[in-house]
């Protein structure tokens, strides 16, 4: 039986979630304290530092124990270097070497993983991907994120920039998304753009029921769309298809490249359940080859927002593992 | 200083290479034969188990200084199961246990991997992927093949399917590709399927430099559009581009799902030199993002003709090293 206790900190723009776990990633401790970047990079680096210390005491555990942290950032960043490069929501941390600084501080062992990836380390230590060795999680939020494991391992790429799944292009020279690039899945697809192509379409003089919310001035979401195409509004219900057929496309492209047991998908669309899920899989059926079955499973994830959290610790367990921290 | 030697067998529908490679990738012995399919299963099996044999007398190297025999064979196959499964071109050879039978043939331990990753390990252990950790080898023929390394180690996925690169969907909804989905990079890209849309234009109607040649009842090869594309063809010109963009286009794909350091290109296209690397760089350059540099280098191939011979005994190799067969 594998012991020992890791830590897990879920580091976020807004707040740092943390906790300490065992080896079989149950929850010994569990608490959300604010990031506070208003107050700089000090107190931000503090802030881990006391909230892995409290993750520690509140679970009662011995910190003799503890056999490592393991930090869940937004990046880009550096797993290698342990370093944190340039963060768009967490700033004040740009180029801050937050592996050795937290190890040095609390004489426990640090690992550094972008948050993607370690939601979906997460999933695949404890949630959805369980004893599955090759899969891939797609974040299906304000954009798309994503994480691959194969043979059982995070793949992080030369760059460190791997499964950066929001931007495979699924409509070349289509809308343009927010990385620059045109007819990124991301820019069809995310709960933030397929509201933005509802609002076009309306714009466009396109008659919808949800046109009366958008005279109002408010800005529609995407649980909006999928309500209005679940009581049958046409230009609801198509929005809402093509969301599911560039997701279904996506995997496609998935499948062919690292082959996975299972697509786990996660994120705030997934709350819309088997409207969501039923259709992706049918336009990944009427997409996909048929010269071999070689067809992921695509299901939901199951840990929710707790992901990240038990991810960053999963990532810690895995670091003392392999002794690759 | 790593020692030992190593058989390499590439398994084609018609030859069948072998040669003996030491421990540093060069050729002891090599030499071609006919693979024999129309004499049926057993004589195929005979065929390589002679010639294993005759690679190592050939090179003069002392039998008990062999760790390994490496076959690459069209697949689809299991390398985990040691397992030919039902190869097109190879149909005699269906579900049958090749490293069992070859290992119990000639007493030395045997792997199976099929011939695209074979061929893309042999790049990475000798030729334009040395040194590197992370790439991506497309092979660019009839078809549209690739192989995928990723912290030095072949991508296989679960289904062992993995790499399918030439199924990466460039054009949703596109042209029907012989795999059956529709818009796949092969139906663009391969050799074959640029030939055949310069003939379907010109059976538009198109003019073209090469409708004298049509004309003649004479099947346009990759090499008739480069030369007319060279000479200032509008319509070679066309399909020559277009081929470069989708290659380009997936290349992105690619690099947000993996994120290689380089991204090697093999197979007969490849004669046309600057004239197909150029345009697929400046392509690539064109739709990638620009919020990170993670680009991969884009470079040919350099072993030609002997990548999958290297690269089975590379595979060899490798399994020697993990214990991996």
């Amino acid at each position: 039986m594998e012991n020992g206790y890791y830590v897990g900190i879920d580091l976020g723009g807004t707040n740092l979630k943390a906790g300490l776990l065992d080896a079989q990633a149950n929850i010994k401790s569990k608490f959300s304290i604010p990031t506070g970047i208003e107050r700089g990079r000090d107190q931000v680096v503090k802030n881990i530092i006391d909230a892995a210390k409290r993750a520690i005491t509140e679970s009662g555990i011995n910190r003799n124990q503890v056999r490592g942290i393991g930090i869940g950032s937004p990046g880009p960043l550096s797993h290698r270097k342990g370093l944190i490069i340039n963060p768009g929501n967490l700033p004040c941390l740009a180029n801050t070497p937050i592996r050795q600084i937290v190890t040095e501080q609390t004489g426990i062992a640090t690992t550094l993983e972008n948050d993607a990836n370690a939601a979906a380390w997460g999933e695949f230590w404890a949630g959805a991907g369980k004893g599955v060795s090759n899969l891939v999680m797609f974040t299906l939020g304000t954009g798309i994120g994503g994480g691959i494991i194969t043979d059982g391992k995070l793949l992080r790429g030369h760059f460190e920039n791997a499964a950066e799944l929001g931007h495979i292009l699924v409509q070349p020279g289509g809308r343009t998304c927010s990385c620059g690039q045109k007819g990124c899945v991301e820019a069809y697809a995310s709960a933030y753009f397929l509201a933005r192509r509802a609002e076009e379409l309306i714009a466009e003089g396109k008659p919808s029921s949800l046109k009366a919310r958008v005279e109002t001035g408010e800005m529609l979401m995407a649980e909006h769309i999928a309500e209005a195409a679940k009581a049958g509004d046409a230009l609801a219900k198509q929005v809402w298809d093509e969301t599911c057929y560039y997701l279904g496309l996506t995997i496609v492209n998935v499948q062919h490249l690292t082959n996975p047991e299972r697509v786990v998908l996660a994120g705030g669309l997934i709350a819309a359940g088997d409207f969501l899920l039923e259709p992706i899989k049918t336009h990944f059926q009427t997409l996909t080859w048929k010269l071999l079955e070689d067809y992921p499973e695509i299901c939901f994830a199951t840990l929710g927002n707790d992901a990240g959290l038990i991810g960053a610790a999963g990532c810690a367990w895995e670091a003392h593992r392999t002794g690759d921290w």
